[in-house]
């Protein structure tokens, strides 16, 4: 029964927010007998539900938003061991229940250990479990465009490994496996700061370095779904040697693992972002020329995104450490001097702490996505005759 | 009555080549039926034909393919000075006549032109001039989504000129201006090497630098008309000062202009790139080191939108010299080194040597992707009943 057409409600509804009859009928090109009829079906299974009421001129009218309630979403980040989260977020993506999970490389272990702790996470959020319409996990490295399938994650040890159905068969639920930057740009344009862009780059500053982009509203996920991989862009060919078998990659120098590695090559004695920004910002030289040498590069990567897609908004979102400090300031003066004036007016670049669970949000947004775009799964012949009878 | 219904059918043969009337419904989702009424639209319109019989199993099928003479399209490059060229090729990209154009910044005086030489380009070419359906013109800078203003162009010396509709009072033939690059990039999409592509990036090396993307099948514009403007990357924040008023950006580094510029402040005699590799290729040492600089910053940055969009094509054109020489072996070493082996496995790079006729050939595909899109512009209206009633 869910159509293209419910597709599209659904889809137009979840970009722009909540939407009265009148305007999903102008936006989608249905008449609106068609919307109300759609809407009727879709308000019938709880994906939908008439929520304020709008007053203009003619009859008040009514909006119709995403019921949150609509299905449940786990999300899990495998990226950050320790720092591990599995999450339960509503169709809003806001968090019902957290928990700090066991990071394991053993996707059927994962699988059993989300098993074992759904019922006391649903408990505590008063959700029934049967609501629990998917799961999304997030995982450094190349994930294939289905969301099944780890191509290959030098962090987990992964290649070429069925990770989705592996956690469902223990599961039971729908589950998808997203790189971990892919996942929170979906998580912000689905739920976050990025709703109402069409272009946008998102940008993660943690251990390592990642990048996801969204052109024209969808997730650029490039020919074999390494766009966004800027951790390994070559940023001074005579640089240190990367395991990635080149040299003075972004991530040999940026990284906040590669600048606590620094510090401690230096002397100093750091082990996280934070201590080395402490030592800069009581004057320890080496720690503030280690800071330049990582925030240039950054900000020079920060600029080649920008120029080469011309993004609208680019997140830059930090994990370890505090974004108010040196770091802070010469990656945004690098990317003003490295960005052309004619971007810069066009280009927001907004900066962002974050916990760990903003990375399992991220996942769960991956599987909200899956169940709004494809609830009950029809195939493609289904689709298309459902289309035509509309 | 040409409905999306029609140009789904256009699309998919302009994009896979002729295809059986099985195949375009297999294809679009369309009944058999429906598909064998829409092709007897087009091909009474005159933009299909039947061509090729295809024998297989069962009974021998026929092949529909665009009719190249379906509509004529003018294209025009105005990023060559010298060397701007006015072309007229057929729907299939085809160049039926060529003539050098004089090259003028006043969009009235160009659209004069065209009018004025259009009777001998068609004569030559043994064409109805009133089967030419589109003007295409490339210039450097950014262009507006719609093709119709020049948002900027420091090379045309144009800021927010409406350049297409001058041009199309004079000729009374639809006008499109389009990027440079992008045209390029538009012409191999509809009838070069790119067209199995459905992402590509374009790089072309002339007088200055250019490039394009296509991600997902579709060009990428970006949020303000700037994708691909990585002539202006940094790529030594210590480097030559350039007219954009940043420094080190590639194209004071790697563009003809700043080869032949090098070579001539370093007390050579060369005007093109071609002379400076014949001192290369004689052992000339400050040829040779000006082309690795240059060679070098241009595999970095082609090496950059490999790892940043993915693409499994990049098409790399040279205009001015040959693309045999030292800077060729540059190019290509550096980006060896620079690309991840992973990503390597899945791009192909090509490089080619091209005329400015192809830049014309490029525009003449911009207004052809129009033309076939809308060829009598229906409203969306219109389009959603022409839809429905399919």
């Amino acid at each position: 029964m869910y159509s293209p057409s419910h597709r599209a409600i659904v889809e137009a509804i979840s970009t722009s927010g909540p939407l009265t009859r009148t305007e999903l009928a102008a936006l989608t090109g249905f008449s609106k007998a068609s919307v109300t009829n759609l809407a009727r079906d879709l308000i019938e299974i709880g994906l939908l539900l008439e929520a304020d009421t709008v007053y203009g001129q003619g009859r008040p009218s009514v909006q119709l938003a995403l019921d949150r309630r609509g299905g449940y979403l786990v999300g899990l980040t495998l990226a950050h061991r320790p720092g591990s989260v599995l999450v339960l977020t509503d169709l809003h993506g806001n968090v019902q229940a957290s928990r700090d999970f066991a990071w394991s490389r053993d996707p059927e272990e994962v699988g059993g250990l989300i098993a074992e702790m759904l019922p006391s996470l649903c408990a505590e959020a008063g959700v029934n479990a049967q609501r629990v319409v998917g799961i999304g996990v997030a995982v450094p490295g190349f994930v294939d465009q289905h969301q099944q399938m780890v191509l290959q994650s030098s962090f987990m040890g992964w290649q070429d490994l069925p990770a989705a159905a592996a956690i469902e068969a223990r599961t039971g639920i729908a589950t998808y496996v997203e790189n971990d930057a892919n996942a929170v740009a979906v998580g912000e344009k689905l739920f976050g700061r990025a709703r109402e862009s069409r272009n946008f780059a998102l940008v993660s500053l943690g251990i390592g370095i990642g990048c996801a982009h969204f052109v024209d509203g969808r997730l650029h996920r490039g020919h074999s779904g390494g766009a966004g991989e800027i951790a390994h862009a070559t940023i001074d060919p005579q640089g240190v040697p990367c395991r990635c078998g080149k040299r003075g990659c972004l991530t040999t120098i940026a990284s906040v693992r590669a600048i606590v590695s620094a510090a401690t090559q230096a002397g100093l004695t750091a082990e996280t972002l934070d201590d080395v920004e402490a030592l800069a910002e009581r004057g320890e030289e080496r720690a503030i020329e280690i800071i330049h040498k990582a925030g240039s590069a950054l900000g020079l990567s920060i600029s080649h995104v920008v120029q080469m897609n011309n993004p609208e908004l680019v997140l830059v979102v930090l994990l370890d450490g505090a974004l108010d400090g040196l770091m802070h300031r010469v990656v945004k003066q690098t990317i003003d001097a490295c960005v052309m004036p004619r971007f810069a007016r066009h280009t927001e670049i907004q900066f962002e702490k974050v916990s760990t669970e903003f990375w399992a949000r991220g996942a769960a947004a991956v599987a909200a996505e899956r169940f709004l775009l494809n609830p009950v799964q029809p195939t493609p012949q289904t689709s298309l005759q459902d289309h035509k009878a509309i």
